[in-house]
């Protein structure tokens, strides 16, 4: 295709039709075929390392004249161990199982047609992303993986990093049987380009947003292409009156400080009345020993010092931090209804001993993951043993919770007869 | 819940926040719970089916006056017939499975947790629907009876009917473990109330439209909330070289002339050119006896006569209507590419004895629902043998084709242990 005469087509257009013709061609492949695909992908990666590299520091060298923090360019930067790591990732993606082509349910209905239903490729998935360049290659590997083809669209900051990697995996799957249409980059780092892709009907399928709570909020808010929701967690762990208190501590300093910055983390700790009278003093000593700030409402406050006020505000923050909102209850029923006002339903936690609260928790709870003496930690593909991880949907269409393959598929009713008519 | 001080909340707002908060309840109902409550609801539409009647004349006289096409009039009315099939409707909701509760996955991870994935109620669903007052009875019933809340926004043209049907059903729940809150309807027959619905995440979970392209449109153009896309099928029947005559005749009068006003109709016709040089003035001769208008592009005239020429938007044009398109072409190939550039993806059909080519169209095609020598017709729940149907999704996320009542859940991943925390 020869875009030469297409000045009038926008650069997402034209990505975007390119990736919709390949997937015609991605829907017919082999597992063999995109696992082969995928291993010359990661062999491309390493051997072509350096220019890697080379173009990484060109976004850092651009990040440190903006002023950029520390912590943000330890993120973007690249080094032979990170892409070592990058190109091990779509070797493990290899070893996946492939979800397309799985045939779901098979029916004969009375009249002899059979019905069967099989998992097909989404089509075209666009991912809106901001995050590391790591993420490219881990997004291209995943939609490519299960026949879709994918708009990438990363952020500024890693464009250098991100165009030589998307180079060199289409220079990879030049030898191969996927077509490297299947692989697209945007290059414009400005915002409209992210605003054309959320009304892109027709030639995008599905969009996946990851990143920050802004991020994903422009594109549920602004996207007439259907949205896959990830991301935002205000996660809850509440001490019932029975909990042991060894395991009550290890689970709520886990939930909170093993990583804050992660949307399974707690943000706030709900603890029973007669737990709190006799522990809350020892459990903050132990958050506080983690640096770990707590705002309490004023009954925490009073069994426990060194306790920051707890604004109203504060419920519904995401800290990603050391900060911990601490709130004592009188059993249950207030946990619950707290859960219920402040949550985003991604991840709650019940420590208790008792079965029968436990049953209700999980029970009336409806986020993505409830937990019973378990940190909300594990909400996590790989640690639910899905061997990858689009992201963690925290909508209730299509996929809730850790995502894994078979996420990014949809499904066709194959029917066959031999005549049949309707009566 | 008094509303009186209330003022600023709209109609909306106030409605969908008692469902949200009757959905907890609804989560807890057991199906015994659930199908007693519907059984009231059916002998209560009977019990009052003079009331509703009465209700209906108001709807009848308003749309006389309103100069409403009489055929749009038949749709809108009620009589004691219509009305025991709408009760025989939920008593049929009642005998399905309730899909609630399922356990679809179960898996223990090497630290001893277990993980279970359970289906659970979507929560609250927002029907935008502008047909006939038997939908308002359908869709409450299979919502409700997959534990869900439901926000019904039907047309103005059946207001007075829809709202004592739903003061009737409302009454029936009273004596049921039911909240009668759980069902909503909107009275404003403003444009404002749709589009508040649109934008209402955080209460309202899921909008299913149902009707026409523009209502649909609208819905998916302008919904923050996630939407289920249904309706639009500008479906084809391809008639291969190979086709047996009697067959292909059959089954192409049968997806364009049976029901022609649904979107699992024909609208476009494609035949081989040698099927067409035997086959083509014999068959366009039965679609004539069938008062059906022929729009054909050059060659398909040539061969057969009386037919109008098409032009090139009859091509993406969904009659619903005694009107079909035809397209002679060269081969599968010509067959596949017109289907990619003009198909909606709804249902695709192609009538051939050539197992090669059937095997190549049914992959190719990325079709909800794909036919080999089977009227496309039979894309329905009730055909499909679910024993209902919410509507026919032409999206990819969470269902696609004729969703029966699995498609009205969502998933929660339920995760038990003893203490288990993240390394």
């Amino acid at each position: 295709m020869t875009l030469s005469n297409q000045t009038s087509v926008s650069e997402v257009v034209q990505k975007a039709s390119l990736a919709k013709h390949a997937a015609q061609r991605m829907n017919m492949l082999t597992t063999e075929q995109k696992n082969e695909a995928l291993l010359k992908m990661a062999d491309a990666l390493v051997a072509e390392q350096a220019s890697i590299i080379s173009a990484n520091e060109i976004d850092l060298q651009r990040g440190r004249a903006n002023g950029t923090s520390e912590s943000l360019l330890d993120r973007l930067a690249l080094n032979e161990k990170r892409i070592a790591a990058m190109a091990d990732g779509l070797r493990q993606v290899v070893e996946l199982p492939d979800p397309v082509g799985d045939l779901l349910e098979q029916f004969e209905r009375p009249n002899g047609m059979l019905v069967r239903k099989f998992r097909v490729p989404l089509g075209v998935i666009g991912m809106i992303y901001e995050a590391r360049p790591n993420v490219t290659v881990d997004a291209a590997a995943l939609c490519l993986k299960t026949g879709n083809s994918v708009v990438l669209r990363g952020g500024s900051a890693a464009l250098d990093s991100n165009r030589r990697i998307v180079e060199v995996l289409h220079e990879a799957l030049a030898s191969s049987a996927m077509p490297a249409d299947a692989l697209q980059l945007i290059f414009s780092s400005d915002r409209s380009s992210v605003d054309e892709m959320l009304k892109l009907n027709g030639l995008i399928d599905v969009l996946i947003p990851r990143g920050g709570a802004s991020l994903i909020q422009n594109v549920v808010k602004n996207a007439t292409v259907p949205v896959i929701e990830t991301g935002a967690g205000i996660c809850h762990t509440y001490i019932d009156e029975s909990a042991d208190y060894e395991m009550a501590l290890r689970i709520a300093i886990n939930a909170k400080v093993q990583r804050p910055s992660v949307c399974n983390s707690m943000e706030t700790l709900l603890v029973h009345e007669a737990f709190a009278a006799n522990h809350l003093a020892a459990l903050a000593e132990q958050f506080y020993s983690h640096h770990t700030e707590l705002r309490g409402d004023e009954r925490a406050r009073q069994l426990a010092s060194g306790m920051k006020a707890a604004s109203e505000q504060d419920w519904d923050t995401e800290y990603n931090d050391y900060i911990l909102n601490v709130k004592i209850v009188s059993g249950l029923d207030e946990a619950l209804a707290h859960i219920r006002n402040h949550s985003t339903m991604h991840s709650e936690c019940i420590v208790t001993e008792h079965a029968g609260n436990a049953e209700r928790f999980l029970q009336e709870i409806d986020a993505a993951a409830v937990y019973h003496n378990v940190s909300t930690r594990f909400t996590d593909g790989f640690e639910f043993g899905f061997g990858a991880e689009i992201g963690i949907s925290t909508q209730k269409l299509h996929a809730r919770g850790p995502m894994g393959l078979p996420a990014l598929t949809s499904t066709k009713y194959v029917v066959t007869g031999n005549g049949q008519i309707r009566g």
